[in-house]
């Protein structure tokens, strides 16, 4: 991150909007979690649970709603989303690192490619031959960018990151090391016994606004493209198969996996290690619990959960079922002793 | 892909049999899904649910199977299996890229290790000791080679694959972005509350014609070697334990972890995110549903999902099974009050 | 692994203790599994389940617990925890590979980085600025170190890991390939739909002989950092969202998932792919079992698994309990026969 200005409290409601409660000329030079605050640190309370902390925080200043702000006597902004605005506040603190142009000395640039002047490509990168980029993209050491790969302007793609030949990022990604974005779908047909390979022919399109993170694996189309819409932000260790569609805006958990052809809607919300088979068609604005297992499509905005899925308060049913079982067993042998039935094994 | 020829159906035909129902002259230059196909395309027909786009579709020509010939007036090639068919045909329109043999100026090759004349080394890679590459093998750019690593002849690995040194790939290979073959398996041992590490001394011995998805890890022995056989296919984020042994012809879908000592059959399909737990058999030719979690060995053939796993049927019985329960509460309470006991709390 | 020595049995228990029984001179060059072994190898039996192989092995001496120590005639080393005896002897046998110090000639390091003579920076590898090693630390080939990033004396990184800017390993790390340590943490804001993403200000911080697997992935804090410490051993393919604090000695198998801000006890096992989600606590001495997804905080030692994860005996009674729901309801059916009441549909 690169060194942070300073901010008085004024400076940041005239940006922001809010209200201030205290002396609007507080300094602040970073965000702190209440716990770890100094006087320099603005910090934030979002949930009831950290009220006891927000009681001892020795921060200059706090970020609050509307319902709380009479809890701490400190300056304070109030605001009707206080993670929102503390997530505004801690990107004016913390700007993105400042880009080295140019490329360095050990990357390996083909030929029929041209580096805007104003992209950095780093030590041992390499760019294969008629790659697009735009201005100011990063290209973190040790990435492999394949023949023909297309880049949008002020996108970053950190250390040891691979591009399969063919695909396209849209404007301001932001990858994190170790994904891989254009290996091949997992494509084989049966031929008595034998498994044979079904190139994968399709690319992977991404579109903007776009966050993928480490290690995770973005399959290129078997045939058509697979596609992330723009605005999804995708965390570490995510296997998307081929031609499964993603849905602007969508965010998804780490250790998720989407199998092939699935088309996942717009505004989703996945939690994490879930996993949803292929083919399957969820529709916009749907939340998935952690750790569920999608075997069915998905028609209505809702929350989903469990081993398979359903709606979240038929799971919830589900589990509680299972622990009233003993209880109507009981009720069950009473039965039977009272009409002098024999007890049976069960 | 290397740029694609075009072929007419009777060529097709020719080499892949099947029977062409139209013109035998019509010319193709690529495959494509019945939706995106043009005339210059062709494409295929497998399941029931896509013949809408069957009555819609631009395609040049179309492949399906004998019940379905009737289904377009459009040239076509009846055959018995059709995705096979189709994987041939899209395997001779998209061969594999050709090699650019030679080793790139900015590769390490160490002492100790030559070469073929047919082979390429790309750009970054590093090539430990005593390492012996058959003909024409591809090291990717900024993949690892470990000393003493063996790989068969036409054996390809993209960009950024690691291999551990002394393991062993077979011919055909196939190894994407980010896989990691070769570290050392999870072996510790409890010393007082201290975890004390054991030394992993066995190695990964590979078979023919395998493919490694991207980032997936095959962890080396901890004595003897952990093996994967002929013609397996592992898609990506798959992780395989120490010593265990994959048979010959299984596909294991992304994100399934397959912990140590557990030795799977051969003719296996394992669906993605399946979990199963060390020291277990699994016989040839066993199906496991996605996200199944498998705790005990699995003796034979069949299809198995749940968590825990259990053969497919019963798995399904017991999700309906809970569904159930209220209605039979229901009945219970009917029981009750027809004897006019007390209801009881359930 | 370097050159075995060869050692007698007599050398071995000088070493670590235990009783010999049999000839004290055996000469011994390697450990080994009791049915792969030869003379010049040690074995050991652990299980019960392999004494049929302790029967037909070939090996030179037999590393076993005092209860089976008049299971074989062989030359034996007779002790009370055989499985940590034989971690201690293979690390005997199979000390780590003797570094080669110096820079490659190919790694890149920036400026105000001084590295020690006696560590080693592999070929290609990355070193930002303001790098602290300590004495003996070797990065393989490929690896990218960030600005500002320490490592403590004797550790040691495997090719094509990544260390983002900042994040601190303790004395005597072991850094399997492709792991990325110090990427953002996921941690996104919604503002009318749009996600906005959070800066992640805080570090990986890692106590002194850790393990991490191929793969894995340790985010950076939100703010605050996220901590591992010592002693904590990670397989592969793991990903540690950000703010997760790992307490020491615990270790955690493959596939598994932690979700931001949950807190791990000491001394804890988790089996491989458990998802906890975040937010929670989890005491020291906690089991948790393959495949589990833990939902709520873990208050007390103890073993746990399931979806929703419950305590073990719990969990395997709710399994039971759903196969005799069959059986229940046949009951049910049987007093309506004898009451005369109409059987419903259930």
């Amino acid at each position: 991150m690169a060194k942070a200005e300073k901010y008085r409290l004024a400076q940041i409601v005239e940006r922001f909007g809010g209200e201030i409660l205290g002396n609007p000329q507080t300094p602040i030079s970073q965000v702190a979690t209440l716990e770890s605050a100094g006087p320099e640190h603005i910090s934030f309370l979002t949930q009831g649970k950290f009220r006891k902390q927000l009681a001892s925080t020795r921060a200059g200043a706090v970020i609050l709603g509307r319902a709380d702000s009479g809890l701490t006597g400190l300056p304070r902004i109030v605001c009707d989303e206080p993670y929102l605005y503390f997530a505004k506040v801690s990107a004016l603190f913390n700007p993105p690192q400042a880009i080295r142009p140019g490329v360095h000395k050990t990357a390996v640039v083909e030929r029929g490619t041209r580096i805007p002047a104003s992209a950095s490509i780093g030590a041992g990168a390499y760019v294969g031959r008629r790659v697009k980029l735009g201005k100011g993209v990063v290209i973190g050491p040790g990435c492999h960018i394949g023949d023909g790969v297309e880049i949008g302007a002020a996108s970053r793609l950190h250390a040891r990151v691979t591009i399969y030949p063919g695909c396209r990022l849209g404007q301001r990604a932001l990858v994190h090391s170790g994904a891989v974005i254009g290996a091949d779908g997992f494509g084989i047909a049966q031929d008595q016994g034998i498994w044979r390979k079904i190139p994968q022919v399709g690319r992977v399109v991404i579109g903007d606004d776009v966050e993928i993170g480490a290690n995770t694996c973005i399959d290129r189309g078997a045939l058509d493209d697979t596609i992330v819409e723009d605005g999804v932000k995708l965390d570490n260790l995510i296997q998307i198969g081929h031609n499964v569609r993603i849905g602007a805006h969508t965010a998804i958990a780490g250790c998720t996996g989407i199998a092939g052809s699935t088309r996942i809607g717009r505004h989703c919300m996945i939690g994490g290690a879930a996993n949803i088979i292929g083919h399957l068609d969820i529709a916009d604005r749907v939340v998935i619990h952690a750790a569920a297992v999608v075997t069915r499509s998905i028609a209505r905005a809702g929350t989903y959960g469990g081993h398979p899925a359903e709606d979240s308060r038929s799971w919830t049913r589900n589990v509680a079922r299972l622990r009233h079982l003993d209880a109507l067993r009981e009720r069950v042998r009473h039965i039977e002793q009272q009409l002098s039935l024999p007890e049976e094994q069960a």
